[in-house]
């Protein structure tokens, strides 16, 4: 049957847009939320009152400074319940559980290592989430689901991760096993749509409805958003811009191709820039300083404060880099002509050596209309992008379409 | 003011969607459009009561095949009007009217040469445009618009051409030129996202929400469908596929940047490519048979033919573009997961030797995830694509929301 418009849908609609008002505008009164959605008082007036009934909405005070009936404030209830989100990533996990009205009350992360195995990490994400949990209950009761990042190609609508080609997981159905575990809801997202997300609704790009973020660590990730909505194509698996060619005959990758763009991007391949140049060039003395003369000691912190020393080699490492990242970004605005695109990930440490190089490279390769009213900018929300996107999908989902 | 959904909105939907079921699955009686639509018996009647008296759907004969009461039929009525289509390309115009069963009536192409100017070649485009009026009038009554396809980025919501870098055209007011000339709706579309819109409601793509259409002619064009929808991006102007960056130190193109995909596919590319091999390897007979002998006389068509007898050069230039634009489409693929590739354009002559090599680098370069379920075809609509997709515009917009 086809999607026709009916009565209930409509009523699930304005929920939601209520909500979303609350969320970004509160306080506002029944009558500013009239104005607003354009919808009669009455109506704001009943879904006004089965959210206070719900606990979800609170009236705080009187609206004084108008003429006319004084009106009560609203706004969201923190106390309407608890989110948990985690992060699972190559090398960690980071759990943070938010109030409803979505502040983060309790944050935890610790370091992992995929060698470990499926078993053994999940145990570990298990005990952090349960610790979230005992602390929402204990400061918000109930909760109201649980919000899953991860590296790799997610099925979202059952929640099974498919493939994370870095982590070596296939196939894992994550919302069965979690909800075994726990009894709420649980959504499981890829985590760079993820961090798109969490940057739309909380971070760099709220009301922006054509975004791309792109995060380069241990891969090369991405989350787009066109028109408001994740590109998710015709099964579920898109945005992998990280597994564009770039040289067919180049560097293995871990999706088993050759010479894909994470090949090239991203903090390995810094170091990697970094150990070639001093071969090639003999060592310079900041970077030895740094790594203690050893070049295989060499890490990306290290790299990233050479740079902010000057260090040639450092400042050379990285902008070959960030121009590679810069040449993926313009193929990715001439093909979506976005309002913002975000820098994030682990590479992004060196934010101030990369963003400019991306810029310039943009310049130079999108179409100039497609790049009108464009901003490139760094993550406002950093490491914690994916999680909060994963915890507003929770949100999004409370009263679902 | 935020949209929320009211009793209009919900009847002009509803009005769209019995209109979209007449146009695929016609005859139908009021019985299964209330069944396919889940609106009731009184809602579907009154809104088919209202496009009969508007003279768009016409009752055709009482079926009879079943049990009950039997019920009328019901289609588009063809004689509903006329819509005129045009597509501007670089060397020629091709101007189409159909019925508003969308029945070809009328179709006539010309040659242009882009040198001839704008004022010369948009005069003869009024020419062809208003024989399809006087045809149109004569069979069909009423005119409902016309829908213009051209080569640029195109702001559609003022229909005004910004640039089209290979007509060299910028800033011209398409819609209000029309306007001035011919009383109708005028609907101005980028040709890729034309032709995209065209196999989408009458080609290859019918009932397929994730398709990207690309088209390797003079440029390298593409119209992206994400869930239904054209790519648009946040200013309008986005699938700028062709101007992706291979080579920065590349060959000039007529944006102004180098190395773009564009100066690498198409048949101008092809025959560079014949006119190098020839340098390099000698010329071959076949070759030499086809361009009697000069190398700089060889055509497009004549490299073809000479592919089709096995000429070694000839199918060596071939599948040297037919892999570039592989790459290109393995790109599309890991960023749109698509249901549908649509090859199309002038290049897509040598269709056999083409689309093979497209998919042989597809299945290489993409994600298999990534192209799960995908098909890569051949364009069903041929030169006539962009035409009718920007006729599709006209009849898509009859009933605006």
């Amino acid at each position: 049957m086809r999607n026709t418009a009916d009565q209930k849908l409509v009523r699930k609609l304005n929920n939601n847009i209520i909500v979303e008002i609350l969320r970004n505008e509160a306080p506002v009164s029944r009558a500013n939320l009239s104005a607003i959605t354009g919808l009669n008082r009455s109506t704001v007036s009943s879904i006004i009152d089965e959210l206070i009934d719900g606990g979800w909405v609170r009236e705080i005070a009187l609206q004084t400074d108008k003429i006319g009936r004084p009106g009560m404030l609203l706004e969201i209830n923190p106390d309407g319940g608890f989110v948990v989100g985690i992060e699972i990533g190559v090398d960690f996990l980071l759990c943070l559980a938010t109030d409803f009205s979505t502040e983060v009350i309790w944050r935890k992360s610790i370091k992992i290592d995929p060698e470990e195995g499926q078993v053994a990490i999940l145990q570990k994400a298990f005990d952090l989430v349960e610790e979230a949990i005992v602390f929402g209950k204990k400061k918000c009761g109930r909760g109201l689901g649980i919000g899953i990042a991860i590296p790799g190609l997610v099925d979202v609508h059952d929640g099974v991760l498919k493939l994370a080609p870095n982590l070596k997981w296939e196939n894992v159905p994550l919302r069965l096993i979690w909800n075994q575990q726990f009894h709420y809801p649980v959504y499981v997202e890829n985590d760079g749509n993820a961090a798109a997300l969490g940057e739309y609704y909380f971070g760099a790009a709220r009301g922006i409805k054509d975004l791309i973020y792109i995060a380069a660590g241990y891969g090369l990730g991405s989350g787009i958003m066109v028109d408001g909505k994740v590109l998710r194509g015709n099964k579920g698996y898109a945005s992998e811009v990280g597994h564009m060619t770039y040289d067919p005959n180049g560097k293995l990758c871990s999706c088993g191709k050759r010479g894909c763009y994470e090949t090239m991007i991203g903090p390995r391949a810094v170091i990697e820039n970094v150990q070639k140049l001093i071969k090639e060039k003999g060592p310079d003395k900041t970077i030895i300083k740094i790594s203690e003369g050893n070049g295989n000691a060499i890490n990306y912190d290290a790299v990233v404060n050479a740079a902010l020393e000057n260090d040639p080699i450092a400042i050379d490492a990285l902008n070959d880099v960030g121009c590679k990242l810069g040449l993926v970004v313009s193929h990715l605005v001439n093909i979506f002509g976005p309002r913002m695109v975000i820098l994030g990930g682990a590479l992004n440490y060196a934010k101030d050596f990369i963003e400019p190089v991306v810029e310039r490279v943009v310049k130079q390769n999108a179409l100039s209309l497609c790049q009108e009213d464009l901003v490139i900018t760094n993550s406002f929300l950093g490491q914690e992008s994916s999680v909060l996107g994963a915890i507003g999908l929770v949100l999004e989902n409370l009263w679902q379409i």
